[in-house]
């Protein structure tokens, strides 16, 4: 933990020509056969959902710089799910592994410090998490503190995957505009992050924050935009692969530079074993069809140009 | 959970004259000296806010319908908190209490759904949770199947008490719009929380909608309005007490029936020993300082108009 945030996951992603994040979203229906259990019964599938993760972990970790953890599959689990998460995270990071805590919180000053305290600080903490800043800088705050005395880092929502999120997202506000002056709520909120990781003990010798963003890559002059607003922000990329974004579009995300963006998979990834023609690549091991798959997430990254040279 | 949620929290708040929950946000700092632990140990400190939760909700059971549970301050004890944030909960049904887990959950659909599973569906989980709307109806439909399937509550994000988040809730988008059309992105989501709420078979006997909002009571002419544009939505009003909501303000949020809020006090009731005056009053007594704080608190929203005759 002793390097800037972002310099640490550029410094890996230059390193793998990988800027590539996997992400664990364990479901208990899709575990692998001999891994399946009842989600009922919550002992049993967050130990489930610990092999799983660990056989993930080892597989992806010289793969890739990072991986994702999804929080809210661990809580399904209550208390026990919790634990797995954690004890993932540490087995993560003994990998090798950056770690990013997908737990999209977001809440008041006085409650954000706590959610910092217990999901971004000490060693028990990812490398960094996923934050929602809508209710404001104060929001958002307790966990820059923490970024800027632990080197950890954030990635604050700017733009959901989900279409569904646009009817937030795409507002404008205020009827009879003057023609191409409406501003959707989303670059408002990019202005808002490009702002809160702006002071200069937040940017690291790349020249990027530890404050980021979640930016998924849509039509080609809106992500452009968005990059151009916020210059100095990493992008955290969701929904390749079984979400439908093509490594195409994530290109839209880098700056001239060649950096600026990590793309995650998740199940396109985890799940390879369910897809046929990986499947068979892969001889009907779970673990070799993580590999495949990711190589091939890697390489389709690659092509389109979203390696650093 | 035999009852419609909005029906039994009214009923509740008729029966005790008491349209109040108690918010229990334990820090490991402020808790009564026989229980102060070091917050740096997990175990030890989430077994004192079990303690600490179980005297506030025996003391507080016969007097409000509800207790809020803030989520955020078990985390920061990672899943030994979260262990005691779900054996509090138990312990407050038992007691009679209707409880509102503070979670201010909000993901995409397909991750939205394992949150709904962990905290609000099931015998583990609350009467009802706060969320974070902010990813659209999709992020907030499993929770709202829960509702309908088991006779849940939630809460939608609406208008945060902190002013801070001020700088996204009053974003109005483009420039140059007609003098007066203006519309902040809070009413954009009470719209959108009002529309999620209001399929008939969400609505119980007394013409409440299960999908309910917070609501911060700020000026009088914008809380109004906001009531008037969601006459079904039950209000969750944060911020009374040691944030500075007044009593007459929440007024405000109440239907023309004098139904329709649920005010929220949190420090003010559970940290009323560090009140000199109530101390004095309760003889040193933090359990009997809770009990006239909370009787304080109910005592100022009936003075004020607050309770349904």
């Amino acid at each position: 933990m002793g390097e800037h945030f972002a310099d640490a996951l550029l410094a890996r992603i230059r390193e793998l020509r990988a800027p590539a994040a996997v992400g664990l979203d364990p479901l208990a229906a899709r575990l692998p056969p001999e891994l399946r259990v009842d989600p009922d019964d919550d002992v049993a599938a967050a130990a489930a959902f610990e092999a799983f993760g660990r056989g993930v972990i080892d597989t992806v970790a010289p793969l890739v710089p990072a991986i994702k953890i999804n929080s809210a599959f661990f809580e399904a689990q209550h208390e026990h799910g919790v634990a797995a998460y954690f004890r993932l995270i540490a087995h993560a990071r003994q990998r090798g592994l950056l770690v990013i805590g997908d737990v999209k919180r977001g809440d008041i000053g006085s409650t954000a410090a706590l959610y910092a305290r217990g999901h971004l600080s000490g060693r028990a903490a990812p490398d960094a998490v996923t934050l929602a800043g809508y209710l404001g800088e104060n929001a958002v705050r307790p966990f820059v503190d923490v970024c800027r005395a632990e080197q950890r880092g954030v990635f604050v929502l700017v733009r959901p995957s989900d279409p569904g999120a646009d009817e937030v997202h795409e507002f404008a506000g205020a009827a009879g505009a003057t023609p191409g002056s409406a501003r959707p709520f989303y670059r408002h909120m990019a202005s808002l992050v490009a702002r809160w990781g702006s002071d200069s003990d937040l940017i690291g010798r790349s020249g990027y924050s530890c404050v980021g963003a979640v930016v998924a890559a849509k039509d080609a002059a809106s992500t452009r935009a968005l990059r151009d607003a916020m210059p100095g922000t990493l992008f955290l990329v969701p929904g390749y692969g079984a979400q439908g974004a093509t490594a195409e579009a994530c290109r839209n995300c880098l700056n001239a530079d060649g950096l600026g963006a990590i793309v995650n998979a998740s199940r396109s990834v985890i799940f390879a074993y369910l897809d046929a023609g990986v499947a068979e690549r892969g001889g009907g091991d779970w673990r070799r069809c993580v590999r495949l798959a990711c190589e091939d997430f890697v390489a389709d990254l690659r092509r389109a140009g979203l390696a650093p040279a």
